[in-house]
C-alpha cells in the first residue's frame, strides 16, 4: 500500500488542479481555491484512500484520487454555506477568515454550490477511468449521502429548523449526527472501496459499518473539543455550541459521559 | 407526440413525487415543495420534452420525466439562491414570498442544496430507465451547465463579483447571459435528445444550437419585462435590475435596441 503521507501529498496537489480544470478562469476560481486548500486534515480522503487500496493493492491513485476529490469537495461546500452568518455565523474556519469573511456572502454561495457540482463533475468525467456502472454506483452513494437524506437533512436538524426534532432525545441527537457527518464519512469508506473494486460487495458493507462508528466518534469529539479548546487552537470559534444552543451530545450528558461514550466507540472500533 | 399540455399535467403530479421519494420526512421536505411547486412555466421541462419526442416518437414518458425534473431541480434551486438578501434580496417569486420570507434564510439555503444533490440522485438513480452510459453523459451535460463553468459562473458575473467583467462590453454582457441562463436552457435541449437516443449526435448538435438561441432570447426579454411590466404581472418585484445596476441587455443598448435584437433572434430560431 502507498503510505498515507504520500497520498496526502498527492492529494494537496491534485485538489487546486482540480478546481482549475472544472472551472472558469475568473475571480470565482480564486474564491474556489481559497475555499478549499486551508490546510484541512483531508480525513474523508485519507479514508477513502485507506478502503480503495484494503480492496486493491494495485489501485490506481489517479482514480482513488478523483473519487477522494469529490468527497472533499462535498464537504468543503458543506462547511462554506455552514460558516454563512445565517446558518452557524462563523468568522474563523482553520485559523482563517471564513470565505464570506475573505470575499462577499453572495460569492460564499456562490463557491459552495459550484464546488457541490463539480464533486458530480468529477465522478462522471471520462477522465476517471473506470466503467460507467462504477461511475454511477459512485454518483449514488454520495449524492444519497449528502442531500436531503443525509448531510443537508442533518444540518436542518442540527440547526433547531425541523418542529418535530427533540434536542433532549438522544435517539434524535444520534440520528442527527449520522445524518450531519456520519453519512458523508461512511461514503468516503464506502466510495473508497467501490473504485477499488465494485464487485466486493462484502467489504463494502463492512466499509459501512466501520465508517459510521468513524463518523460518531468524530461528531461526538467535535463536540468534546468545542467545549474544552481554545479558539486558537481549534481554529474555529471555540464554545458555539453552547453560544447557539446546538442540539450536541456534550450538552445532552454532560462532558464525562460524553467521553465514556467516545472511549466505547474507539473500543468497538 | 405527446401532446405538450399532458405532458405539463404529468410533469407537475410527477415533480413532488420525486421530492417526497429522495428527501426525508421533515420539515425539510415541505420547504423543497414549497420551492418547487410554485406555478413555474416549466420551460426547461417543455424544451426537454420536446427534442426527447422529436428524436424519438415513442420515448418511454417515464424517461422524459425523469430527465426534466432533474433539470428543472437546478433550475428551483438557483431561484431559490439568486433570492437570497445576499443575493438579489428578492421578496416574491411568482407572486408568493420567495423561500427565505417564507421560512428562513438557512432554509433557503439548505433548501436549494439539496434541490440541487436531488437533480444528481435521479439521474443517477436505478428507477432511471437506460444505459449507465447514458446516465453519465446526462449528468456530465447537467454538472458542466450548471457549474463553475456555466449557470453558477454567470450569477457570479450578474452580481458584479468578478473584477473582469466590463459591463459596458456587449461581449461581456453574452457571455454572462449564454452562461447564467443559456447554458441550462441549451443543457435541457441537449438532455432531452440525449434521453431520446444517445447516438443521435446530429440532432444533440441542433439542440444545442437551438437552445443556445431560446436561452440568449429567454434572457434578453426577461430584463425587457423587468422594465416594462408591473410587480403583479411579472409575480416578481419590477425593476429590480436598474436599482441593483445589473448588467443588462436593456440598459447596454436601451429598450428599443434590446427588442430590434430579441426579434432578429426570433427570426434566426
Amino acid at each position: 500500500m502507498y503510505p498515507i503521507d504520500d497520498f496526502l501529498n498527492a492529494f494537496n496537489v491534485f485538489l487546486p488542479k482540480v478546481i482549475r480544470d472544472f472551472s472558469c478562469q475568473n475571480d470565482l476560481q480564486q474564491a474556489l481555491l481559497y475555499a478549499t486548500l486551508n490546510g484541512g486534515k483531508r480525513t474523508r480522503p485519507v479514508l477513502c484512500f485507506i478502503f480503495g487500496s484494503m480492496v486493491n493493492k494495485n489501485i490506481p491513485i489517479h482514480n482513488i484520487l478523483h473519487v477522494a476529490s469529490a468527497v472533499e469537495l462535498i464537504h468543503c461546500y458543506s462547511l462554506v454555506h455552514d460558516d454563512l452568518p445565517a446558518m452557524d455565523n462563523d468568522d474563523l474556519r482553520r485559523g482563517l477568515p471564513t470565505t464570506h469573511k475573505k470575499y462577499t456572502e453572495a460569492t460564499a454561495i456562490l463557491v459552495g454550490d459550484s464546488l457541490q457540482t463539480m464533486a458530480f463533475d468529477i465522478l462522471s468525467s471520462d477522465v476517471l477511468n473506470c466503467s460507467s456502472d462504477t461511475k454511477i454506483k459512485l454518483i449514488q452513494i454520495l449524492s444519497k449521502a449528502s442531500g436531503a437524506m443525509g448531510m443537508v437533512s442533518g444540518q436542518f436538524l442540527d440547526m433547531n429548523l425541523d418542529s418535530q426534532f427533540d434536542k433532549n432525545n438522544l435517539l434524535h441527537i444520534k440520528q442527527m449526527h449520522q445524518q450531519k457527518t456520519g453519512a458523508l464519512i461512511t461514503a468516503a469508506c464506502v466510495m473508497g472501496a467501490v473504485i477499488g473494486d465494485i464487485k466486493n460487495q462484502a467489504i463494502q458493507d463492512k466499509a459501512k459499518i466501520i465508517g459510521g462508528l468513524i463518523g460518531e466518534l468524530f461528531q461526538i469529539q467535535d463536540d468534546i473539543l468545542d467545549m474544552t479548546q481554545s479558539t486558537q487552537t481549534l481554529g474555529k470559534t471555540a464554545g458555539k455550541d453552547l453560544t447557539n444552543n446546538k442540539p450536541t451530545i456534550t450538552a445532552f450528558m454532560g462532558l464525562d459521559n460524553a467521553r465514556f461514550y467516545a472511549d466505547d466507540l474507539v473500543q468497538k472500533l
